[in-house]
Protein backbone atom coordinates (compact mmCIF):
# COMPACT_ATOMS: atom_id res chain seq x y z
CA UNK A 1 0.00 0.00 0.00
CA UNK A 2 1.48 3.48 -1.31
CA UNK A 3 0.27 6.65 -0.11
CA UNK A 4 0.44 9.24 -2.99
CA UNK A 5 -1.35 12.42 -1.35
CA UNK A 6 -2.54 13.73 1.41
CA UNK A 7 -4.85 16.35 2.58
CA UNK A 8 -5.75 18.11 5.89
CA UNK A 9 -9.32 19.52 6.88
CA UNK A 10 -10.50 22.65 8.83
CA UNK A 11 -12.36 19.68 10.63
CA UNK A 12 -8.80 18.00 11.64
CA UNK A 13 -10.07 15.06 9.02
CA UNK A 14 -7.04 14.19 7.13
CA UNK A 15 -7.59 12.58 3.30
CA UNK A 16 -5.05 10.19 1.79
CA UNK A 17 -4.75 8.55 -1.45
CA UNK A 18 -3.44 5.12 -1.95
CA UNK A 19 -2.91 2.50 -4.00
CA UNK A 20 -2.68 -1.25 -3.69
CA UNK A 21 -1.55 -2.79 -6.52
CA UNK A 22 -3.69 -1.45 -9.49
CA UNK A 23 -6.57 -0.88 -6.82
CA UNK A 24 -7.04 3.05 -6.15
CA UNK A 25 -8.61 4.26 -2.82
CA UNK A 26 -8.19 6.68 -0.21
CA UNK A 27 -8.39 6.69 3.90
CA UNK A 28 -9.58 9.22 6.05
CA UNK A 29 -8.46 9.53 9.26
CA UNK A 30 -9.14 11.90 12.23
CA UNK A 31 -5.87 11.28 14.60
CA UNK A 32 -7.50 9.32 16.80
CA UNK A 33 -5.47 6.19 16.76
CA UNK A 34 -6.31 3.26 16.37
CA UNK A 35 -9.19 4.38 15.01
CA UNK A 36 -12.39 0.91 14.10
CA UNK A 37 -12.28 0.89 10.61
CA UNK A 38 -15.38 1.94 8.25
CA UNK A 39 -15.39 0.15 4.50
CA UNK A 40 -17.48 2.58 2.71
CA UNK A 41 -18.72 2.09 -0.86
CA UNK A 42 -20.48 3.78 -3.62
CA UNK A 43 -23.59 2.29 -5.60
CA UNK A 44 -22.45 -0.15 -8.66
CA UNK A 45 -19.26 1.50 -10.41
CA UNK A 46 -19.62 5.19 -9.28
CA UNK A 47 -16.27 6.90 -8.57
CA UNK A 48 -14.87 7.08 -5.06
CA UNK A 49 -14.58 10.45 -5.51
CA UNK A 50 -18.01 11.39 -5.62
CA UNK A 51 -19.54 14.16 -3.51
CA UNK A 52 -22.02 12.51 -1.41
CA UNK A 53 -19.84 9.72 -0.65
CA UNK A 54 -16.22 12.21 0.41
CA UNK A 55 -19.20 13.74 2.79
CA UNK A 56 -20.27 10.83 4.21
CA UNK A 57 -17.04 9.44 4.74
CA UNK A 58 -15.27 13.19 5.92
CA UNK A 59 -18.33 13.39 8.40
CA UNK A 60 -17.94 9.27 9.64
CA UNK A 61 -14.15 10.01 9.95
CA UNK A 62 -14.25 12.87 12.13
CA UNK A 63 -16.50 10.91 15.01
CA UNK A 64 -13.55 9.23 15.40
CA UNK A 65 -13.70 6.49 12.23
CA UNK A 66 -10.82 5.56 10.00
CA UNK A 67 -12.63 5.15 7.13
CA UNK A 68 -11.67 3.99 3.46
CA UNK A 69 -12.79 3.44 -0.05
CA UNK A 70 -11.52 2.06 -3.56
CA UNK A 71 -12.58 2.47 -7.17
CA UNK A 72 -12.59 -1.32 -7.16
CA UNK A 73 -12.16 -3.19 -10.98
CA UNK A 74 -14.69 -2.03 -13.01
CA UNK A 75 -15.98 1.13 -11.09
CA UNK A 76 -14.48 5.06 -11.34
CA UNK A 77 -11.68 5.24 -13.76
CA UNK A 78 -10.94 1.80 -13.60
CA UNK A 79 -10.75 -0.11 -17.25
CA UNK A 80 -14.44 -1.87 -17.88
CA UNK A 81 -14.61 -5.19 -19.57
CA UNK A 82 -16.45 -5.49 -23.51
CA UNK A 83 -19.26 -6.69 -21.31
CA UNK A 84 -19.64 -4.39 -18.78
CA UNK A 85 -19.20 -1.24 -21.48
CA UNK A 86 -21.83 -3.44 -23.56
CA UNK A 87 -24.48 -3.87 -20.10
CA UNK A 88 -23.65 -0.03 -19.40
CA UNK A 89 -24.89 1.09 -23.30
CA UNK A 90 -27.84 -1.17 -22.96
CA UNK A 91 -28.81 0.34 -19.14
CA UNK A 92 -28.74 4.06 -20.82
CA UNK A 93 -30.82 2.82 -23.81
CA UNK A 94 -33.45 1.24 -21.85
CA UNK A 95 -33.66 3.91 -19.56
CA UNK A 96 -34.04 6.70 -22.19
CA UNK A 97 -36.51 4.09 -24.07
CA UNK A 98 -38.79 3.48 -20.38
CA UNK A 99 -37.99 -0.15 -20.62
CA UNK A 100 -37.70 -2.80 -17.88
CA UNK A 101 -33.91 -2.73 -16.72
CA UNK A 102 -33.98 -5.62 -13.96
CA UNK A 103 -32.62 -8.34 -16.90
CA UNK A 104 -29.53 -5.91 -17.36
CA UNK A 105 -29.02 -4.72 -13.83
CA UNK A 106 -28.32 -8.23 -13.23
CA UNK A 107 -26.01 -8.83 -15.73
CA UNK A 108 -23.99 -5.48 -14.69
CA UNK A 109 -24.20 -5.64 -10.92
CA UNK A 110 -23.71 -9.66 -10.52
CA UNK A 111 -20.81 -10.08 -12.28
CA UNK A 112 -18.92 -6.61 -10.66
CA UNK A 113 -19.35 -7.62 -6.93
CA UNK A 114 -18.03 -10.84 -7.69
CA UNK A 115 -14.97 -9.14 -8.90
CA UNK A 116 -14.88 -6.42 -6.34
CA UNK A 117 -15.09 -8.60 -3.27
CA UNK A 118 -11.60 -9.93 -3.33
CA UNK A 119 -10.28 -6.43 -4.15
CA UNK A 120 -11.75 -5.16 -0.74
CA UNK A 121 -10.96 -7.97 1.27
CA UNK A 122 -7.19 -7.42 0.01
CA UNK A 123 -7.80 -4.02 0.70
CA UNK A 124 -8.99 -4.49 4.28
CA UNK A 125 -5.73 -6.67 4.60
CA UNK A 126 -3.71 -3.93 4.31
CA UNK A 127 -5.81 -1.37 5.92
CA UNK A 128 -5.42 -3.37 9.11
CA UNK A 129 -1.79 -3.52 9.07
CA UNK A 130 -1.57 0.56 9.67
CA UNK A 131 -1.04 1.23 12.98
CA UNK A 132 -3.51 3.93 13.38
CA UNK A 133 -6.44 1.45 11.97
CA UNK A 134 -7.98 -1.42 14.55
CA UNK A 135 -10.23 -3.76 14.07
CA UNK A 136 -13.42 -4.00 14.67
CA UNK A 137 -14.51 -2.98 11.08
CA UNK A 138 -18.31 -1.80 10.08
CA UNK A 139 -19.39 -1.49 6.41
CA UNK A 140 -21.45 1.51 4.94
CA UNK A 141 -22.03 1.69 1.71
CA UNK A 142 -24.66 2.84 -1.03
CA UNK A 143 -23.59 -0.44 -2.70
CA UNK A 144 -25.76 -2.99 -0.95
CA UNK A 145 -25.26 -6.07 -3.30
CA UNK A 146 -21.21 -5.70 -2.32
CA UNK A 147 -22.16 -5.27 1.56
CA UNK A 148 -23.94 -8.34 1.84
CA UNK A 149 -21.64 -10.66 -0.29
CA UNK A 150 -18.80 -8.83 2.51
CA UNK A 151 -20.62 -9.80 4.96
CA UNK A 152 -21.47 -13.32 3.94
CA UNK A 153 -17.59 -14.01 3.66
CA UNK A 154 -15.89 -11.93 5.76
CA UNK A 155 -16.06 -12.66 9.10
CA UNK A 156 -14.16 -8.94 10.42
CA UNK A 157 -17.20 -7.34 9.16
CA UNK A 158 -19.10 -6.43 12.51
CA UNK A 159 -21.51 -4.65 11.46
CA UNK A 160 -23.27 -2.99 8.14
CA UNK A 161 -25.15 0.35 7.42
CA UNK A 162 -26.84 -0.43 4.14
CA UNK A 163 -29.00 1.99 1.59
CA UNK A 164 -31.96 0.10 -0.11
CA UNK A 165 -31.80 2.20 -3.16
CA UNK A 166 -29.83 0.18 -5.52
CA UNK A 167 -29.88 -2.72 -7.21
CA UNK A 168 -29.65 -6.02 -5.18
CA UNK A 169 -28.39 -9.44 -7.44
CA UNK A 170 -30.77 -12.64 -7.15
CA UNK A 171 -27.43 -14.17 -5.82
CA UNK A 172 -27.21 -11.69 -3.12
CA UNK A 173 -30.80 -10.95 -2.24
CA UNK A 174 -30.63 -14.70 -1.45
CA UNK A 175 -27.67 -14.39 0.36
CA UNK A 176 -29.55 -12.00 2.78
CA UNK A 177 -30.56 -14.63 4.93
CA UNK A 178 -26.63 -15.81 5.17
CA UNK A 179 -25.95 -11.96 6.86
CA UNK A 180 -26.23 -12.41 10.97
CA UNK A 181 -24.53 -9.66 11.90
CA UNK A 182 -26.20 -5.90 13.25
CA UNK A 183 -27.56 -4.25 10.74
CA UNK A 184 -28.91 -0.84 9.54
CA UNK A 185 -31.01 -0.39 6.54
CA UNK A 186 -32.03 2.96 5.04
CA UNK A 187 -35.06 3.46 2.76
CA UNK A 188 -36.03 5.76 0.40
CA UNK A 189 -39.73 6.12 0.53
CA UNK A 190 -40.47 7.06 -2.60
CA UNK A 191 -37.50 5.91 -4.44
CA UNK A 192 -38.01 6.12 -8.44
CA UNK A 193 -36.24 3.62 -9.55
CA UNK A 194 -35.94 1.14 -6.38
CA UNK A 195 -39.68 -0.55 -5.72
CA UNK A 196 -40.59 0.07 -2.25
CA UNK A 197 -41.49 -3.94 -1.65
CA UNK A 198 -38.41 -5.22 -2.64
CA UNK A 199 -36.58 -2.81 -0.16
CA UNK A 200 -38.86 -4.30 2.48
CA UNK A 201 -38.82 -7.87 1.21
CA UNK A 202 -34.62 -7.47 1.90
CA UNK A 203 -34.91 -6.17 5.46
CA UNK A 204 -37.27 -9.57 6.01
CA UNK A 205 -34.82 -11.30 4.88
CA UNK A 206 -31.75 -10.67 6.67
CA UNK A 207 -30.79 -13.61 9.37
CA UNK A 208 -29.75 -10.86 11.61
CA UNK A 209 -30.90 -10.68 15.02
CA UNK A 210 -30.44 -7.60 15.48
CA UNK A 211 -31.84 -5.18 12.09
CA UNK A 212 -32.82 -1.85 12.02
CA UNK A 213 -34.59 -0.45 9.28
CA UNK A 214 -35.21 3.44 8.82
CA UNK A 215 -37.55 4.97 6.01
CA UNK A 216 -38.29 8.22 5.06
CA UNK A 217 -40.19 10.41 3.07
CA UNK A 218 -38.77 11.15 -0.20
CA UNK A 219 -36.79 10.19 -2.94
CA UNK A 220 -33.75 8.67 -4.40
CA UNK A 221 -31.50 11.40 -2.91
CA UNK A 222 -33.39 12.58 -0.30
CA UNK A 223 -32.63 10.86 2.72
CA UNK A 224 -32.03 13.71 5.61
CA UNK A 225 -28.63 14.49 6.68
CA UNK A 226 -29.54 13.17 10.57
CA UNK A 227 -29.64 9.54 9.04
CA UNK A 228 -25.75 10.43 8.90
CA UNK A 229 -26.11 11.00 12.59
CA UNK A 230 -28.03 7.53 13.26
CA UNK A 231 -25.59 5.69 10.83
CA UNK A 232 -22.53 6.77 13.56
CA UNK A 233 -24.83 6.01 16.17
CA UNK A 234 -25.10 2.22 14.72
CA UNK A 235 -21.98 2.01 14.46
CA UNK A 236 -20.74 3.14 17.97
CA UNK A 237 -23.09 0.77 19.58
CA UNK A 238 -21.44 -2.04 17.36
CA UNK A 239 -17.54 -0.84 16.97
CA UNK A 240 -16.19 1.28 19.72
CA UNK B 1 -54.56 22.07 38.84
CA UNK B 2 -53.79 20.33 42.08
CA UNK B 3 -50.11 18.58 42.65
CA UNK B 4 -50.84 16.20 45.40
CA UNK B 5 -47.77 14.52 46.36
CA UNK B 6 -44.28 14.11 44.75
CA UNK B 7 -40.58 11.82 44.95
CA UNK B 8 -37.41 13.14 43.65
CA UNK B 9 -35.13 10.18 42.41
CA UNK B 10 -31.58 9.95 41.95
CA UNK B 11 -31.18 11.00 38.11
CA UNK B 12 -32.62 14.40 39.38
CA UNK B 13 -35.92 13.45 37.76
CA UNK B 14 -38.95 15.26 40.12
CA UNK B 15 -42.46 13.14 39.88
CA UNK B 16 -45.16 15.07 40.46
CA UNK B 17 -49.09 13.74 40.65
CA UNK B 18 -51.40 16.10 40.13
CA UNK B 19 -55.27 15.98 39.82
CA UNK B 20 -57.46 18.33 37.43
CA UNK B 21 -61.02 18.02 38.83
CA UNK B 22 -61.61 14.20 38.21
CA UNK B 23 -58.14 13.72 36.14
CA UNK B 24 -55.17 12.18 37.46
CA UNK B 25 -51.81 12.65 35.78
CA UNK B 26 -48.49 12.74 37.03
CA UNK B 27 -45.56 15.48 35.66
CA UNK B 28 -42.02 14.76 35.52
CA UNK B 29 -39.49 16.97 35.09
CA UNK B 30 -35.93 17.48 35.66
CA UNK B 31 -35.11 21.06 37.09
CA UNK B 32 -34.18 22.43 33.53
CA UNK B 33 -37.14 25.45 33.32
CA UNK B 34 -38.86 26.30 31.26
CA UNK B 35 -38.77 22.97 29.34
CA UNK B 36 -40.19 22.24 26.73
CA UNK B 37 -43.55 19.58 27.29
CA UNK B 38 -44.06 16.08 25.70
CA UNK B 39 -47.44 14.20 26.68
CA UNK B 40 -47.11 10.66 26.85
CA UNK B 41 -49.89 8.45 26.92
CA UNK B 42 -50.03 4.58 26.86
CA UNK B 43 -52.00 2.54 24.89
CA UNK B 44 -55.92 1.62 24.74
CA UNK B 45 -56.22 2.58 28.65
CA UNK B 46 -53.57 1.06 29.99
CA UNK B 47 -52.86 3.01 33.49
CA UNK B 48 -50.37 5.85 33.70
CA UNK B 49 -47.95 4.22 36.35
CA UNK B 50 -47.62 1.33 34.08
CA UNK B 51 -43.57 0.88 34.33
CA UNK B 52 -43.15 1.22 30.76
CA UNK B 53 -44.50 4.17 30.70
CA UNK B 54 -42.92 5.64 34.08
CA UNK B 55 -39.05 4.50 32.72
CA UNK B 56 -39.64 5.96 29.43
CA UNK B 57 -41.22 9.67 30.73
CA UNK B 58 -38.34 9.54 33.65
CA UNK B 59 -35.61 9.03 30.45
CA UNK B 60 -37.42 11.80 28.63
CA UNK B 61 -37.48 14.41 31.65
CA UNK B 62 -34.09 14.05 32.57
CA UNK B 63 -32.97 14.89 28.83
CA UNK B 64 -34.73 17.80 30.00
CA UNK B 65 -37.91 18.06 29.44
CA UNK B 66 -41.67 17.90 31.34
CA UNK B 67 -43.17 15.25 30.84
CA UNK B 68 -46.89 14.46 31.64
CA UNK B 69 -49.54 12.00 31.43
CA UNK B 70 -52.99 11.41 32.57
CA UNK B 71 -55.53 8.53 33.05
CA UNK B 72 -58.03 9.95 30.57
CA UNK B 73 -61.57 8.99 30.88
CA UNK B 74 -62.02 4.68 30.73
CA UNK B 75 -58.37 4.91 31.37
CA UNK B 76 -56.63 3.37 34.44
CA UNK B 77 -58.41 3.39 38.00
CA UNK B 78 -61.31 5.51 36.21
CA UNK B 79 -64.94 4.43 36.22
CA UNK B 80 -65.77 2.72 33.19
CA UNK B 81 -69.10 2.69 31.05
CA UNK B 82 -71.41 -0.23 30.59
CA UNK B 83 -70.33 -0.36 26.81
CA UNK B 84 -66.39 -0.18 27.83
CA UNK B 85 -67.06 -3.34 30.67
CA UNK B 86 -68.74 -5.13 27.77
CA UNK B 87 -66.62 -4.06 24.89
CA UNK B 88 -63.50 -5.29 27.22
CA UNK B 89 -65.46 -8.45 27.88
CA UNK B 90 -65.70 -9.23 24.42
CA UNK B 91 -62.23 -8.64 23.48
CA UNK B 92 -61.05 -11.07 26.25
CA UNK B 93 -63.56 -13.62 25.14
CA UNK B 94 -62.74 -13.10 21.51
CA UNK B 95 -58.50 -13.10 22.47
CA UNK B 96 -59.42 -16.49 24.84
CA UNK B 97 -61.45 -17.98 21.89
CA UNK B 98 -58.77 -17.05 18.97
CA UNK B 99 -61.49 -14.95 16.79
CA UNK B 100 -61.35 -11.94 14.91
CA UNK B 101 -61.17 -8.42 17.56
CA UNK B 102 -60.87 -5.81 14.99
CA UNK B 103 -64.60 -4.62 15.26
CA UNK B 104 -64.58 -5.61 19.27
CA UNK B 105 -60.86 -3.20 19.09
CA UNK B 106 -63.19 -0.46 16.87
CA UNK B 107 -66.30 -0.24 19.75
CA UNK B 108 -64.15 0.08 22.30
CA UNK B 109 -60.84 2.36 21.14
CA UNK B 110 -62.83 4.93 19.12
CA UNK B 111 -65.09 6.20 21.41
CA UNK B 112 -61.86 6.39 24.20
CA UNK B 113 -59.96 8.69 21.75
CA UNK B 114 -63.22 10.69 21.34
CA UNK B 115 -63.63 11.30 25.47
CA UNK B 116 -59.57 11.01 25.77
CA UNK B 117 -58.88 14.57 23.58
CA UNK B 118 -60.74 16.96 25.51
CA UNK B 119 -59.60 15.59 28.24
CA UNK B 120 -56.03 15.98 26.82
CA UNK B 121 -56.71 19.41 26.06
CA UNK B 122 -57.61 20.75 29.65
CA UNK B 123 -54.29 19.02 30.69
CA UNK B 124 -52.41 20.72 28.21
CA UNK B 125 -53.79 24.55 29.01
CA UNK B 126 -53.32 23.59 32.74
CA UNK B 127 -49.69 22.62 32.22
CA UNK B 128 -48.94 25.40 29.92
CA UNK B 129 -49.79 27.80 32.96
CA UNK B 130 -47.02 26.56 34.97
CA UNK B 131 -43.69 28.81 35.24
CA UNK B 132 -41.51 25.23 34.55
CA UNK B 133 -43.03 24.30 30.74
CA UNK B 134 -42.82 26.31 27.90
CA UNK B 135 -44.03 25.22 24.60
CA UNK B 136 -43.43 23.75 21.96
CA UNK B 137 -45.13 20.77 22.49
CA UNK B 138 -44.82 17.08 21.19
CA UNK B 139 -46.44 13.54 21.92
CA UNK B 140 -44.61 10.57 21.98
CA UNK B 141 -46.35 7.33 23.18
CA UNK B 142 -48.09 4.02 22.46
CA UNK B 143 -51.75 5.44 22.05
CA UNK B 144 -51.63 6.57 18.55
CA UNK B 145 -55.26 6.99 18.12
CA UNK B 146 -55.05 9.25 20.53
CA UNK B 147 -51.92 10.89 18.77
CA UNK B 148 -53.38 11.43 15.41
CA UNK B 149 -56.29 12.95 16.80
CA UNK B 150 -54.28 15.56 18.56
CA UNK B 151 -52.03 16.39 16.49
CA UNK B 152 -55.20 17.20 14.05
CA UNK B 153 -57.31 19.09 16.11
CA UNK B 154 -54.68 20.59 18.28
CA UNK B 155 -52.28 22.97 16.66
CA UNK B 156 -49.74 23.55 19.79
CA UNK B 157 -48.79 20.12 18.92
CA UNK B 158 -45.60 20.44 16.72
CA UNK B 159 -44.05 16.87 16.64
CA UNK B 160 -45.37 13.55 17.32
CA UNK B 161 -43.31 10.04 17.93
CA UNK B 162 -45.50 6.88 17.71
CA UNK B 163 -46.01 3.70 17.96
CA UNK B 164 -47.05 1.52 15.29
CA UNK B 165 -48.07 -1.70 17.77
CA UNK B 166 -52.01 -0.68 18.57
CA UNK B 167 -55.07 -1.18 17.64
CA UNK B 168 -56.16 2.36 15.12
CA UNK B 169 -59.49 2.93 14.52
CA UNK B 170 -61.22 3.32 10.98
CA UNK B 171 -61.46 7.48 11.94
CA UNK B 172 -57.83 7.95 12.76
CA UNK B 173 -56.45 5.60 9.90
CA UNK B 174 -58.70 7.95 8.08
CA UNK B 175 -57.00 11.20 9.35
CA UNK B 176 -53.80 10.50 8.94
CA UNK B 177 -53.65 12.12 5.89
CA UNK B 178 -54.44 15.59 8.06
CA UNK B 179 -51.49 14.65 9.92
CA UNK B 180 -48.88 17.55 8.56
CA UNK B 181 -46.48 17.59 11.55
CA UNK B 182 -42.98 15.43 11.82
CA UNK B 183 -43.74 12.34 13.27
CA UNK B 184 -41.61 9.19 14.36
CA UNK B 185 -43.44 5.94 13.62
CA UNK B 186 -41.67 2.90 15.82
CA UNK B 187 -42.88 -0.58 14.22
CA UNK B 188 -42.00 -3.78 16.02
CA UNK B 189 -41.68 -6.20 12.82
CA UNK B 190 -42.69 -9.31 14.17
CA UNK B 191 -45.54 -7.87 16.54
CA UNK B 192 -48.02 -10.96 17.12
CA UNK B 193 -51.42 -8.50 17.18
CA UNK B 194 -50.84 -5.34 14.92
CA UNK B 195 -50.15 -6.61 11.13
CA UNK B 196 -47.47 -5.27 9.51
CA UNK B 197 -48.91 -4.40 6.30
CA UNK B 198 -51.62 -2.17 8.39
CA UNK B 199 -48.27 -0.13 10.05
CA UNK B 200 -46.81 0.08 6.71
CA UNK B 201 -50.07 1.47 5.30
CA UNK B 202 -50.64 3.89 8.21
CA UNK B 203 -47.15 5.45 7.77
CA UNK B 204 -47.91 5.74 4.50
CA UNK B 205 -50.66 7.89 4.94
CA UNK B 206 -48.96 10.38 7.39
CA UNK B 207 -49.49 13.69 5.17
CA UNK B 208 -46.49 15.09 7.30
CA UNK B 209 -43.59 16.21 4.94
CA UNK B 210 -41.05 14.72 7.40
CA UNK B 211 -41.94 11.39 8.39
CA UNK B 212 -39.58 8.58 9.47
CA UNK B 213 -40.28 5.02 10.20
CA UNK B 214 -38.12 3.04 12.52
CA UNK B 215 -38.95 -1.02 12.25
CA UNK B 216 -36.68 -3.43 14.50
CA UNK B 217 -36.96 -6.86 14.50
CA UNK B 218 -39.28 -8.50 17.14
CA UNK B 219 -42.20 -8.59 18.76
CA UNK B 220 -44.69 -6.07 20.31
CA UNK B 221 -42.44 -5.63 23.54
CA UNK B 222 -39.37 -5.82 22.26
CA UNK B 223 -38.45 -2.38 21.30
CA UNK B 224 -34.93 -1.99 21.27
CA UNK B 225 -33.32 0.34 24.17
CA UNK B 226 -31.57 2.31 21.45
CA UNK B 227 -35.29 3.66 20.41
CA UNK B 228 -35.52 5.78 23.41
CA UNK B 229 -32.39 7.57 22.53
CA UNK B 230 -33.62 7.93 18.88
CA UNK B 231 -37.12 9.29 20.36
CA UNK B 232 -35.48 11.81 22.08
CA UNK B 233 -33.18 12.68 19.55
CA UNK B 234 -36.43 13.30 17.03
CA UNK B 235 -38.21 15.60 19.60
CA UNK B 236 -34.73 17.63 20.14
CA UNK B 237 -34.54 18.46 16.74
CA UNK B 238 -38.05 19.70 16.63
CA UNK B 239 -38.66 21.03 19.75
CA UNK B 240 -35.36 22.73 21.34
Amino acid sequence: MQFTSEQRFDDGVLQREFTLGEIPGTLWTSGIAPAPLVLMAHNNGLPKADPRLVARARYTAARGYAVATIDAAGCGDRPRSAAEERARADLRRALQAGEPVDEIFESLVGPMVEKAVPEWQMTLDALLELPEIAGPVGYSGGWTALGIRLAVVEPRVAAAGFFAGGFVPRAQREEARQVTIPLLLLLQWDDEGNPRRRALDLFDAFGSKEKTLHANLGGHTGTPWFELEDGCRFLDRHLK
